[in-house]
This record gives C-alpha cells, sequence and structure tokens, in this order.
C-alpha cells in the first residue's frame, strides 16, 4: 500500500544530467560556467563562515534584494530570492496551480516544467515549436487563451534561441500568469533587464533568474524571480522562511555587485561560442544559432548517442538529449547534442575529438 | 483579480522570530545554539570555497548520507537531506496529503505544522493537550485513526516536554504516516537514534532532523530525513534535484563527522537548561521541566508581552507566544515566553533583568 498522492507514485522525477564526482572530465553537459566566480564572492564567504553560522540567514534577504533591485531599477519589493531558480519555478506551482489548470510551455524545452506540473497535479500541454524553433504562433496562442500559466524559456533550452518581446507579449495568457524563464538571459547578446515587467501586461509576467550560470555559482544555488509585489508578496508566503543560507546570500550579493566579472566571462562565452557553432559547422553538423551558454548540434547521419558515448569514452561529458513525440519530424521524436559552451582549451579538446569521430 | 489559489490568498504566511541583523543582542527566541558550529566545519567551508563553485553540487549528496547512515546505522538509502528540515516537511506535504487528507498534530505546538497544512490544501486538526502538556488519549488516537498524517515534534515547542515513545507508537495512523520532528532530538537527556523506525510501526514513521540547533549550523540550512526506503524514494522526487548547495552538504557532513563537538555543546547546554529553570522558579515563574534547548515558561500575574517588551528594551530577545483556542484554557488561549538557553553569562543577563523587572 502506497501513501504516496497517486500523481507522485506515477512520475518518474527529474533526472539531472550527471555529475561525476571525480575530476579529470571535460564537462559540457549541464551548462556550467567554466570561470570561476568573481574574488569579490570568494572574499563575502571567507566573511560569513567566520560570522555566526550559529545564527539563522536574514529571513527578507534585504541585501540580495536591494542588490538585485538595484540592478534591474526596481524597488527591493519586487524581488525574491531562492534557493536556485528551479525553487522560484516550485513556488509558482504551489501558489497558482490549482488540480483542473493548464499550463503550457513550448516543446522541445527544459523538461523539469512538465515534472513540476505534475507532481503539483495540474494539467500540461506543450506547444510544439516549428523545425525551426520558432512559435506556431495560431496554436500556442489558442493554448495560451485557455492557460493559467505559460513558461517561456528566453533563451530556450536545448535549443538557444530566443524569442522577440513581441511573440512573447502575445503569449501572456489573458487569465493567468506567464512565467519567463531567464536562467541564460545573461548570455544573449543583448540581453534583458527586466523591461518587459513595465509593459502593458507587466503585471502577469514573472521573470525568473539564476546565478548558476552567467555568475559562475552553480555549487552555491541562488536564484531570484521579478515580479510585480503584488505576486512577490503572496509567492513569499509559500518559500520556507530561510530558503536561502547566509553563505547564499552573501556569495549571490557579492555576485551581483560585481558586473564587470560576470559582463567579462559572458563576453569570453560568447566568443567561444561563435568559434565552436563555425567549427562544428565545418565538421558537418547542424547548429541552431545560439543566444545561450550552449549550442544544440544535430548530424545527419551519425547517431548522437554514439556521438556521446564516442565523447564520453574520451571523458568528454555533452548532453544527449531526445524528445519524443515531436510534431514536426517525420520519425516522431527529435534527438541532438546540447553542448555547453567551456574554455577555449576544453572546446579545442572537444573539436579535437568530433574530428577523429566524424 | 487574483491568480493565487484560493488557499494561498486566506494565509496570512508563517512568521518566523524576529532576526536583528544588527548587533549587541542577547538572543534568546529563536532557539539557536549559542556556541559555534565544529572547526571541522569551518576547514571543510574554507576548502570548498575554493573548489569550483561554478559546478553543480552531487545531486545524490553521497557523502552526506554516507555520514548520517553511520551515524544512525541505517543504509544512506534511509537517508534524504534537505535544505533545513522545513524544506523536508514541505516535502511531506506536497507527496501524501491531497486536498481532502487530514493531517493531526499536537496543540500548543510548532504552528508552520499548520501553515504548511494550509497551503497544500489539506485538512487539518488541533490535538489539544492536556494542561501538563500530556495527550488526551483517547481524543488523540480517535483522530489520529483518521488522520493521513500525524505530525509530532519530540521534543514539542514550545513546551519543551517529550512523550514516551509508546505515546509516540500509539499515534501512527492505521492508513497513513507518523512523522516525528526531532529538531531538538539530541537536547534530550537520553537523545534517539531512529529507533522508532525499526519498530513493528516503521515503515509508517518519518524521522525529520536539523542541523541549525544542535550542530549550531542555523545559518547554512541542513537538515535530513530518516525513513525506510519506499519512503525515501518518492520523497526524493519531489525535491529539486540540487535542494543542497555544496557547502551545506560539505560543511553538514563534518559537522555530523564530529560528534563529540555537538555531544558537548549539548551537554553544556542541558546543564545551563537545568540553572535556568531553577533560577526562573526562584523568580515566582512556572517552568515545564524541558528537553529541548529551551525552557517554556509563565508568570502568574505579569502579563507575558509586558516582560518580553521589557527584555527587548534591555536588547535581550525572548519569544512572547499566544495560543488561541486552548481547549483547556479559563481564557481560551493559552500564552507564555519561550526562552532560549544561551551561554552561561547570556543567561546570566537575562536573570538580572527579570530580577529588575518582577
Amino acid at each position: 500500500m502506497s501513501f504516496f498522492r497517486p500523481n507522485v507514485d506515477a512520475i518518474h522525477g527529474y533526472v539531472p544530467g550527471e555529475q561525476p564526482q571525480d575530476t579529470g572530465w571535460v564537462k559540457l553537459n549541464t551548462n556550467e560556467n567554466p570561470y570561476p566566480p568573481s574574488p569579490r564572492v570568494l572574499e563575502a564567504l571567507e566573511r560569513v563562515i567566520r560570522d555566526r553560522l550559529n545564527l539563522y540567514p536574514d529571513p527578507l534577504s534585504t541585501k540580495f534584494r536591494e542588490a538585485v533591485g538595484k540592478l534591474f531599477q526596481v524597488d527591493p519589493d519586487w524581488v525574491l530570492p531562492a534557493n536556485g531558480s528551479d525553487e522560484n519555478l516550485t513556488i509558482l506551482m504551489r501558489c497558482f496551480i490549482n488540480a483542473d489548470d493548464l499550463v503550457v510551455y513550448p516543446y522541445p524545452s527544459y523538461i523539469l516544467y512538465e515534472t513540476l506540473v505534475d507532481l503539483q497535479g495540474g494539467r500540461h500541454e506543450r506547444l510544439q515549436l516549428k523545425p525551426d524553433w520558432s512559435w506556431d504562433m495560431p496554436t500556442a496562442q489558442a493554448a495560451a487563451a485557455k492557460a493559467k500559466m505559460v513558461i517561456l524559456p528566453n533563451p530556450n533550452s536545448p535549443t538557444g534561441n530566443r524569442w522577440s518581446d513581441k511573440d512573447i507579449e502575445s503569449l501572456v495568457p489573458p487569465r493567468g500568469l506567464l512565467v519567463l524563464d531567464e536562467a541564460y538571459g545573461d548570455f544573449a547578446d543583448q540581453p534583458h533587464k527586466g523591461e518587459l515587467l513595465k509593459s502593458s501586461r507587466g503585471k502577469q509576467i514573472v521573470v525568473t533568474r539564476s546565478l548558476s550560470k552567467s555568475y559562475s555559482l552553480a555549487g552555491l544555488r541562488v536564484g531570484f524571480a521579478l515580479a510585480h509585489p503584488d505576486l512577490i508578496s503572496g509567492m513569499r508566503k509559500m518559500k520556507d522562511s530561510y530558503n536561502c543560507d547566509k553563505l547564499s546570500l552573501a556569495g549571490g550579493t557579492a555576485a551581483i555587485e560585481d558586473q564587470e566579472w560576470m559582463l567579462s566571462n559572458t563576453a569570453k562565452i560568447r566568443a567561444t561560442r561563435g568559434r565552436l557553432s563555425a567549427a562544428l559547422q565545418q565538421l558537418g553538423f547542424n547548429v541552431v544559432p545560439s543566444q545561450a551558454n550552449f549550442v544544440w548540434t544535430t548530424h545527419a547521419t551519425i547517431p548522437h548517442k554514439q556521438l556521446y558515448e564516442r565523447l564520453k569514452e574520451r571523458k568528454i561529458l555533452v548532453r544527449f538529449m531526445v524528445f519524443p513525440n515531436y510534431a514536426h519530424s517525420p520519425t516522431g521524436e527529435v534527438s541532438g547534442l546540447r553542448i555547453t559552451v567551456g574554455t577555449d582549451p576544453e572546446i579545442d579538446q572537444l573539436l579535437a575529438a568530433l574530428k577523429e569521430i566524424v
């Protein structure tokens, strides 16, 4: 006899990318930043380690919210810090989704969205992207019109493309919220600064951001949501009182305050991304022009799983992904490799290995 | 128009104890440990700060689960680490409580339980404790028989008393789970080591533990649940992939591995607790014999709120608590002060202040 809710029993659970705990890997599979975090983050962490870890953190995360508010030119009441962006996605589900509420999101996309809807017990619908990863707009708008929540990752993962503000605004549900997941937002050529929140539909938009990628802090778990204070104050009820620890808050604040460091690393990654994309094309791969810190690439003849395995034998990890039930594929599925943009030497190793393999 | 679920709109949200961000306070209000964490924790944190914070943590928390498993003599599959014990309480609600499911817990007790049930949208019932904080057993058993989940904090907060294993076992619901919240378990004169999990009803028991109190790590946010692997594997689906960050896992592991440090601090706190309890009684207070790192105290004539305010004027923070709708009180409510056991000098300051006030 199981005591679990039926929808929990029915779910396999989200499987994150491989995280080998030994060293020696070229790790291009989970979109981590290859560069270390700002030295200011390390200084802040050093200080906090010696500063009364026996006491609880600030439950209001005041300093962190102030730093984020300054960066995005909003009042701190517009900011909800979280234990990683995933926590804010969970909080959003728990705040807004009842059993019969519909959540829609593009497909292929971040598969965690579907897991979170299923765990909450809501209904979901995938918005099939066209083969060039643009919207099938009439169908998407019709689905959004019925939805309580639309989730758009922008740039999208695994495809790396980015949609226009016009496309995004046209998908705000009339009776619900649009969640704009900007985990990769800082890698775009023209990053957003929350402009959509100030648009006419802004009160129905929640932007989620992560410090894992652009700020090189995947190990620390810090993210935040930006939205109108009416939304943030309700979402705050759902979070655990002390959802962010002292180290995350201090490290996250220092990271946000060192924009120069983040901008310099994201610029390097954009440059390497261009080089990687061009080299993959020269090797016969199809590459989606990327606005993120990864590229989505496919090969017309060599099976993607085989490519993934050959690379793994050489201690190079990339993400092999299969999306079944893709509407626009003759085989009924789409597969490919999502390759994180590492350092230049890492990408050189990858390209040398691929040259041997293909 | 609100897009929030009606039960979210209806809730005020849990209000944690005051956390002044300035120094100079004698802080006896949120049950923090007055002693610093083990030097081994600080060493572990120092190492991790310099060890690739740009990479994600181990999503399986392997080393931490091994350390906990060794301590409680269970396989690591019996352990679910969390971002503080509160996260495991949230995970339990989301895993097991449907809209018509009943959750019961003692009253007075940790008021977060009720908030979590309400946020999930389940039904709740308070088990009114008798004036000596023991069970009204026939009523409690009848409620447990209907419940999907019984939550028992042991020792209880704010009263500090502890119930016998026999009492606890008799409240395991026939068709549900008993959650034994042992956040304060290490402060008991005879701490549990998960023995109830090996009892005949053990497969229906989940023990939750916190490193915030006995291990002096409130600022780091680490807790864990102990239960049969059938329960833990389902609960794992509900957690975010990377719910514990690298620093929490490394610090938490080091803390668990330094039992001597924890045992020495909890022994000091037990000694101070005895001294505080006796001195309060000499000052005319009623004191519940405590098995936790706080004491629940009441005064027959001076209003508790006034005592709290007079102490706050002197930069001494204790927790003033009111529990309305208490069945066994002629006034319909019970109030009192919950005083955390601080260092000996802190308790001397408190006692000197109280001597002036009463």
